[in-house]
């Protein structure tokens, strides 16, 4: 796959922002997804865009809506700033292109409504980037409940820790870690389950950063969610882990148990007289999620060339924002909050 | 070690009670523990005792009392049925001796006032059976935690699931699954973060057998813990678990995680087009805690030869208890309970 | 199970040599195997007898040939020094008890013969001690090849490593390395692929302690068989491991691989900065094999007294010396030595 | 890093052959490498050079000995079939042209002597692909031993098995097993210990397929190698791997053992009532060792840029050829056959 291949064939896609998700997605396209490249690109900051149009030798786009509007252009891909998304979808969805929004859709719930009525009146495909379900680890414990593997489902859970976390500048715009980092496993545990959430529980406090409560924010938080079939899923987040980025999901029923475990750096191990030792879990969240992104971009080019469903609708880019909202208030009033009391 | 070695440095053990718990401490004191002998059994259902006294080669008393009186006794193991414990314990802390009680103390928050209070008056030793904190790879967490290898720390989850439920019979007496089954996650909690427990958050479900749902019990139960420090520990609990006995333990701190995962049958296991399959995880609870049992003889043995408090005091007897009630309680409202609501 | 049990459904075991193994048998047989018991036992060191007479409530006889000759004694467990096995042997077969004979039988093959020889004579069972077959873990290896599981069978490796190597006075009545430790590995070869041996390649150094070559051993040794139906089994042995008893088994065939893999002496482990962490490998033989040796006495049990073939036969027990003659040969004279000129 | 981005301090490669694996090197050098570029490709088929060199926009030359001479190449990578490696390399030495070959130089090892001098006469930088070296598993073995973590190496044990056997046309030409495949891990044995091997003994037969056999070659081989150090190690090899593509290296030593196991498809299982079922091993040499590759490059890269030795030397490509020839002998005559007798 390259630009120079272009043909009728290929889906043609834009990137809207090229910070360190929309570079990442610009470089997959390119080189790793059959059936799509990279039409051209877009970033405010015009030289990080320019650095991107050069190594893919492709188009740099004057404005979002030049990129928008480009006869050039079948997809747009959202990786801007979480304030711009909604704007940016309406825009695409009124020029009829496809739309591969990066999470969360939007901080502000009726924001995402106006989203999700645009794309449905033009009638484009919708699809929200939570790459996680496209991990194969994670992906196999979803397949082991769905096929019926682990008999029918009590309890779920779920771990998700950063190895460090962001600048405060960065919590000050992130909306908050629900809707940041948990945002993820709140739809993971739909994924996992094919269940609505029905109810939050959740306590939130600062262990890593005073800095972090300073802002407004909590770093580490533990979630108990009801699900609408009976299902309990607990959720465990931290935004610093000394031993890697724990990326881990479990998930138990009447026929057994199904888990997706961290990964290694590698898997040289020794054993010495002090016991045996192994590489630590990757660092870096490309590091194990690479993959994954690579698989939703391949799933998402065959679901717009089939004229099939996307693989993450935005009714579920829509769910876990219920789910954060809910936890903040279920945090802030110590008490279980029902998705019915949020929107 | 055996009867025959009867002599002046062995703690002479009676024994209350040998059914399948009472039974098994009684080989273990007569096979397994240096420094302790049976010194003579005692149960209402005589063929029971006169089966294990004659295996032993010990006495096999008229009475518990008479048990308790006997000079050839140094210290009672109260391995009856729960809702004698505490008249029994009383009894033997009148008589001066050392004492070992399975868990729980009782269901009632004022008999179990009345027994600590009866011990405590005597100034005898007591001991809790809460066997699984002598379990070497639950020991090694609660090392990392304490040596601060972990760091400080954050969240706990502990994962704990019986293979099958026991008769509904077993059921009806029981106390519910928060004071028969939990409580032994409960004691693991103060255990692991050696921090009191103020605040509890619990679901409790049947998902196994609606026969457990009739006798008024959960068989599933998720459950929140608030500790005085600020740490979080999760337990998932269930009665039935295709794979085995499920007992998992798992730590995290600033400074990492400390993990106690299952054992399995055996470590074979093989590689085929199909995939990996490795054995079950034991599905009988002394393949996989009967060196706990072992070791918590030692230890309590040594602790009482020596002067020194029992490994489990009463007091770890109590709280347990009370975090039980607050589950229940909470389950009921829907609410987090404070423990300083119930006692 | 105990001596008080005595009575005519059990097989009555009389021990003959009660050192490290016969005191580990003689306690086994007594507490741990349904169906027998200990009828007695005799050690030429008087008062380690008396311990284990006295420990089980049993006779000590006042000599090996009082033993074999009791009417209260069904089978002989001869558990003495290897240079006095086939006299004993030769005895209890002459006195038609059943014979359960640590390994190695003998390390003179015309002695071995002579065993055999009365064995057969006698028509008594006779089972030799090669423990390891009786593990679970190397039992699913074996499992794996009987049953196609693994498709045709191509290589094995066995691994075999001592955590710390026995006193030179131990090595010197050993019969070197290849009789006393690479012995257990080549009836393992044997009991995996369930197909003979026809020529033996090793290579045998020093690299743990000189005063071991200075004894006229090794103390390393690395063994290449071919078996009679093509298969290549290798064996890595070494008499000190610093990480514990190193005990491992693998098997490769058509359709997948099969593998026995270590212990732990627990399953706690850490993930800290530095990596992950986890326990030793366990350091002492019985901690790995204890159930073996139970699972051994139960099946000879239910061999002898159902009058089925013994578990391991004499052939069983003769194969192993003949490979081990032919190894030393193979370091001697540094080439493969097929069976067929050994014996 | 890309063609586009062509700047004076990149190092500037030219790929000769871009069949598979050339094509794979191109991919990397253009898309992974910082400090490199792809600076033009020749292949004898036309059309596959074409499009490695649309795909990459770079030049397509019109012959080796165009590319060879090119003022553009600073580098040599060269990938063609193996009978064609010493021309070309002997030529880009005469070019004065840095040289990255691919495994095996040759099946000749006057052929290799002449091209190793060519190098050395002309002074330039010279490589061999041998890529397992740089796989993040297998280092950690290699610094477990060179950095004393397992102290005095006694023992290596390598398992190497393709998943599936090459078609018998490349069987032909491939020189035979040992070095077609087995050479990679005659090459790891050298760097896993830091000591050359003396001698050679080897089992080869054929348990995969008969048209392998017929063709001349084995399709599984067993090999224990003796190095200079009298460390001994033994390699078991396969053509066919039903459970995926078998990549595991391990060394024991006074302080311990280190390991390298393999990887798995990904990281999620199962536990079912049936056991435990995890993921497939890797089937695609690729997917286990891209990283192995592209880090092979980044040092080669900086190697040349700095003016440092290669990773891997010319001597470090001859080693294994002669080992390959003397296993070949040592399966002829079923002897072990030193290293001085071959060369």
């Amino acid at each position: 796959m390259s630009s120079s291949q272009n043909s009728a064939d290929q889906l043609r896609v834009g990137i809207l922002g090229v910070g360190r998700i929309g570079s990442m997605h610009a470089d997959l396209v390119a080189n790793q997804v059959e059936g799509a490249e990279v039409a051209g690109v877009f970033d405010v900051y015009d030289e990080g865009a320019a650095a991107v149009a050069q190594r893919h030798d492709v188009a740099q786009f004057a404005s979002a809506e030049e990129l928008i509007a480009s006869d050039d252009v079948d997809a747009v891909a959202i990786c801007t700033s979480t304030d711009t998304h909604i704007d940016l979808l309406v825009a695409a969805a009124e020029a009829g292109k496809a739309i591969f929004c990066e999470k969360p859709l939007s901080l502000d719930l009726s924001e995402v409504d106006r989203g999700l009525a645009a794309a449905t009146a033009a009638g484009v495909p919708l699809h929200v980037g939570f790459n996680r379900r496209f991990d194969a680890g994670h992906r196999s414990v979803r397949n082991a409940v769905a096929d019926g593997v682990i008999g029918d489902l009590r309890q779920v859970a779920i771990t998700s820790r950063d190895p460090a976390p962001p600048p405060i500048s960065y919590i000050n715009v992130s909306g908050g870690i629900f809707l940041d980092m948990t945002i993820h496993d709140f739809d993971m545990a739909r994924y996992i389950t094919g269940a609505e959430v029905v109810e939050v529980y959740a306590k939130g406090w600062v262990s890593v950063d005073p800095a972090i409560g300073e802002a407004g924010d909590y770093d580490t938080v533990t979630v108990m969610l009801t699900h609408e079939n009976g299902v309990v899923t607990t959720i465990d987040n931290c935004r610093q882990s000394a031993y890697g980025y724990d990326q881990r999901v479990e998930a138990f029923g009447s026929g057994g148990a199904a888990l997706s475990e961290n990964h290694r750096e590698h898997y040289g191990r020794t054993l010495t007289a002090s016991g045996g030792s192994s590489a630590l879990v990757p660092n870096f969240f490309l590091d194990r999620y690479i993959p994954s992104y690579v698989n939703q971009w391949v799933e998402f080019v065959a679901a717009v060339t089939n004229g099939e469903p996307t693989p993450v609708s935005g009714a579920d880019g829509r769910a876990p924002l219920l789910m954060g909202l809910a936890a903040n208030k279920s945090v802030a009033e110590n008490r279980p909050v029902t998705i019915a009391e949020i929107g």
